[in-house]
């Protein structure tokens, strides 16, 4: 093997053993006495989930050249639980069955254990937080931005006000800001300097944009068996990337006997589609743009590979 | 005026400006663009509530020997935000339509934006403690407590296990852990010494529990207006200090007309009431004799007062 190639292999088993530095973290912090909390918490983060948060810290923080991954360990789990929190509330509220492949929360325990749990880990992302000083701001910040992103799009679908612009406002809350959360503390762990800190906040948030792209279009023609959670519920919700591109409301409320399907058929008739996962690849090559002032080693490569990833997934 | 009268004027008018202050923080940290989060939030902060928990934390601060005020006011508003958070996601559990004498959040918003505008406020006191580096795990663990506590009340409702020693486990948990963390936060803000923290921390965990315990009989005994909040909730759902202190089932899922009426007729009957009372009143007493290494200030006098207000007030 090159001298590079023998350092990727490296790296690549340092964020292993850093993801699962991240899973024993959360679930050390979840091990409540009180049964329900641990067991669903327990149940959420078993059923897998991409864990791109954490990664992203723990390749942001090795690309400035932080080399104590048990140190960034916690925050990378503390982000993880922050979306796993909303994951738990949003299925209550969209009456999600599924999730990550297995029943919600809220299907196996009922609306208030499920309630409870996604509080429970929102308490259980402050208590891992609380040593880490100075980055709290930046973590509570982006958690604010999450539940006001969750409550501009469900305003949205209520009053009919579906806009592209609105949409592009709430994937900026409710998803860019918690990666920009993830890439910022990151660096910042690694006591980067601003310009850098800088760079890969930009990095994070043009990510997570492009993330929530993919995965609205996902969610449009992906099947259950291999999306993992209950599909076609934004847009039968009047939400979703293809509606907001078409600046038009898709609310379905429609009388057909499957809604879903005609929607879908519509969709896939003209290039919304199309159009929407351009938009995500143009933002993926910005972000990676974003990276030029970083060394060319293997955590930078990494990190380009991960954006690559979030555009060419398809669960 | 006697010096000593001079200075409890003095004193109270501080605590005043102080709750003043407090009222401006939670203002200032909920005040989002997303209308409903801001209404929601400003609706059930403008409701009123005790101030209970933000008033221990500044007047053990004073009483520790802390003079700024405003720096403590941050972390007050949070304890009290963290409050009302719990409040909001309970009126979702519960089914709960009055609060502070106006309709709950979720009676006007409906369930989906009062879960968000909880976890809004969960967010909001996150934001509002991030500057307050060391201060921040004293809150994160009594957050945790407050879910836990709450979720064991409602296993505890469901598996019809609710014993005395199931009520004061929870009571410890969903109420005391947070005004520990009040008159704990206060003193060590004062920078006090380790004794002094630790004797208001005892302070605070009692007067917590008789609270409770003060609260679950009103809500047995009280009617609707002058409790603010839908009476008999609790006693319906079979939790509650007299179920507790009979070591008794009292799920209220009774065939009878008005379960209520009768259970409450019942509790009237026996002294389940009175005895409660009782406890309350030891834990107060209990509570004040952990000032006794504290010096006789105004201050103190004022703790003392709040303590003894707490088994006195009729809602």
């Amino acid at each position: 093997m090159s001298g590079a190639t023998v350092e990727s292999v490296k790296l690549a088993g340092m964020v292993e053993d850093g993801l699962g530095a991240v899973e024993r973290a959360m679930l050390d912090v979840t091990d409540s006495e009180v049964a329900v909390l641990r067991d669903a918490s327990r149940h959420i983060l078993g059923a897998g989930g991409k864990r791109i948060r954490p990664r992203l810290l723990l390749l942001s923080y090795l690309a400035l050249g932080g080399r104590e991954l048990e140190r960034a360990a916690k925050p990378a789990a503390a982000i993880e639980l922050m979306h796993t929190a909303s994951v738990v509330h949003d299925d209550i509220n969209d009456h999600g069955v599924l999730r990550r492949g297995l029943p919600s929360v809220n299907a196996l325990w009922g609306r208030t254990f499920a309630l409870l749990t996604g509080d429970f880990l929102f308490t259980a992302v402050y208590e891992l937080m609380a040593p880490y000083h100075d980055l709290n701001i930046d973590l509570a910040k982006a958690a604010t931005a999450l539940v006001e992103g969750e409550t501009l799009q469900a305003s949205a679908v209520k009053n009919n006000t579906f806009t592209r612009e609105a949409y592009m406002r709430i994937i900026a809350l409710k998803t860019a800001a918690l990666f920009r959360a993830a890439s910022t503390i990151g660096a910042k762990l690694a006591s980067a300097k601003e310009t850098e800190i800088h760079a890969l906040a930009d990095f994070g948030y043009k990510l997570g944009l492009a993330f929530q792209i993919v995965d609205d279009i996902l969610d449009m023609v992906a099947d259950e068996d291999s999306l993992g959670k209950t599909s076609g519920l934004d847009i039968l919700q009047g939400r979703g990337v293809a509606t907001a591109l078409h600046d038009a409301n898709g609310n379905g409320n429609s009388s057909a006997s499957d809604p879903l399907a005609s929607i879908r058929q519509k969709l896939m008739e003209d290039d919304t589609i199309e159009r929407a996962r351009l938009e995500a690849g143009q933002l993926v090559d910005s972000a990676i743009a974003d990276l030029a002032l970083l060394d060319d080693r293997p955590p930078k490569a990494a990190l380009v590979e991960l954006a690559r990833q979030v555009v060419k997934r398809e669960n």
